[in-house]
């Protein structure tokens, strides 16, 4: 595994002129379905401060029929492809770093996330709502103007059911959540901790598929991130964002995807699952051992990666 | 998802001056395990047409100790790093595309797939041989000249687990092979066939996780790699080489990966899995879906990438 030739961040593809997400440029993108706005401004106008649109190249779409349907016997399964997918632009600037964002507009993207899942979480035929987020061209990005993705789904996907399913076996042999267990064992051993604040936790994943990936989640049980407060919003914003700006520093700015794993649209609470946030940087290039077998090399341990970032976090703001 | 910004595959990072896997370099790898020589030529000398090495950089040594040890409890679990890691030169030419070998040297890389995984079989403590090649930077290569990587494991990895479970499931309920039934149905169909031999099928994914992913397996049932007999190894190759020259025609040169997939070491014949090859092109940039929620989207279906490469087929040789 070699960490050469990995792009800078900045290499974004695709950037074009003038960029469809800031101001002035609403006409270049659908309808929004949400906006954070100044009151008084018009939808799909200017004045606001974050925007949800449909996706103008959509991996789904809400018109393509949602019934399975089994081909050929028990062999072959396809589907059509049903679904949203919507881009959450960020701020109205022509940031590319999230960090860049101010302290008020990071929390709204984690607020927005929230309320999207909400408003998806009206149509039964949606099962889970994926909410994620590419920084760089090495981590998939294709346009530069700080932004995340909402891919709404209807089924509930593959790493989702297995964290689902081997949550719930632990919870069957010992009564308790497996995350709150990682949670409390964590902090208490403190060599895998970057950050906390009073209801949150940034620690280094136990077992990374790429160096420095890290995760963050509520120190307390909770399945369902439609359960986060503006004040928590406020809170797991700037832990968030004091952690990247570590990694920003450690790694020179690598691309990274952030993925949020929550329960499916509609669960109940539920006492084996917790939701959090996986960091995933592009610190190497997985080969055939990675996608052929799904095992993962790193060349610096977690214990190591967690005492370099915190060497690096800024001062609590 | 985008297609630009994928590196031209002769962008191989790393290479270095003189080729450690040219002859005359022999003492720059460890002593070989395993090579294919002239009459009458020296271990680790010039003479070898084929050659077997330890990693010089080894993800897991045979000398780090073979037990599991639970860690605090049940929510951490490590182990020693044991195993092998060997790297298989496929030729003393200083060629870097695997279509450059000659129809015999093609065939006794997969010779040498079988032959080691004969004598890896020998130590207890090892349970699976991963087998596998990258092929351009993009995929992980990291030296030019044409070589395969042998990495064996002291456990069965994720994704074998998951095959295994998945088909013994599919066997209990019907009393067939899925790949067996796969091969059958595909070979009726024929829309996803891109060529065929005697005894083996070359087929796009049904589900590829990147456009033009497609497999090679015996049409007949088999869950061993180890019952490869010579001839079959030729038969392969040649269909191998085939396809792999269609793709590079229609992709220009991709960088990619294949692996292996066969029944664990010492496992006897099984009823319900069959051993394939997997050949996974680097034609996109898997981002936040792919990571986060195990969801892939491709461009191209597997049908028309089928008729784009049967129509670049090379015809038999």
């Amino acid at each position: 595994m070699t960490l050469e030739g990995v792009e800078p961040r900045h290499r974004t593809n695709g950037e074009r002129q003038p960029c469809p997400f800031c101001p002035g440029q609403e006409h270049d993108t659908p309808h929004e379905s949400l906006a954070y706005r100044t009151p008084g401004s018009r939808p799909d106008g200017p004045g606001w401060q974050l925007r949800v649109v449909p996706n103008k190249f959509p991996a789904l779409r809400p018109d393509a029929g949602g019934t399975f349907c089994a081909v050929e016997g028990m062999v072959f399964l396809t589907t059509p492809g049903f679904g949203r997918a919507e881009v959450l632009i960020e701020c109205p600037e022509h940031l590319t770093a999230p960090t860049a964002l101010s302290p008020n507009q990071f929390a709204a993207v984690f607020r927005a996330y929230r309320d999207r899942m909400y408003t998806l979480a009206e149509d039964p035929y949606l099962a889970y709502a994926a909410l994620f987020k590419n920084v760089g061209a090495e981590a998939g990005a294709s346009l530069g103007h700080t932004h995340s993705q909402i891919i709404a789904l209807p089924v509930v996907p593959e790493s989702i059911e297995a964290e689902l399913s081997g949550s719930d076996a632990f919870f069957a042999r010992t009564a308790r959540c497996v995350f709150c267990d990682l949670a409390s064992r964590e902090l208490a051993d403190g060599e895998r901790v970057v950050a906390r604040s009073e209801h949150f936790l940034a620690v280094m994943a136990y077992a990374p598929r790429y160096a420095y990936e890290f995760w963050v989640l509520p120190i307390s049980h909770t399945s369902r991130y439609e359960t986060l407060t503006d004040a928590d919003a406020h809170e797991l914003a700037a832990l968030m964002r004091r952690v990247l700006v570590a990694l920003d520093k450690v790694r020179s700015e690598p691309a990274y995807n952030w993925f949020l794993h929550t329960a499916p649209l509609r669960s109940a609470e539920l006492p084996h699952y917790h939701w959090h946030i996986e960091v995933l940087p592009r610190t190497a290039r997985p080969a055939g051992l990675e996608w052929g077998y799904g095992c993962f090399i790193t060349t610096v341990s977690p214990e190591q990666a967690a005492t370099e970032l915190r060497l690096a976090l800024p001062p609590v703001a």
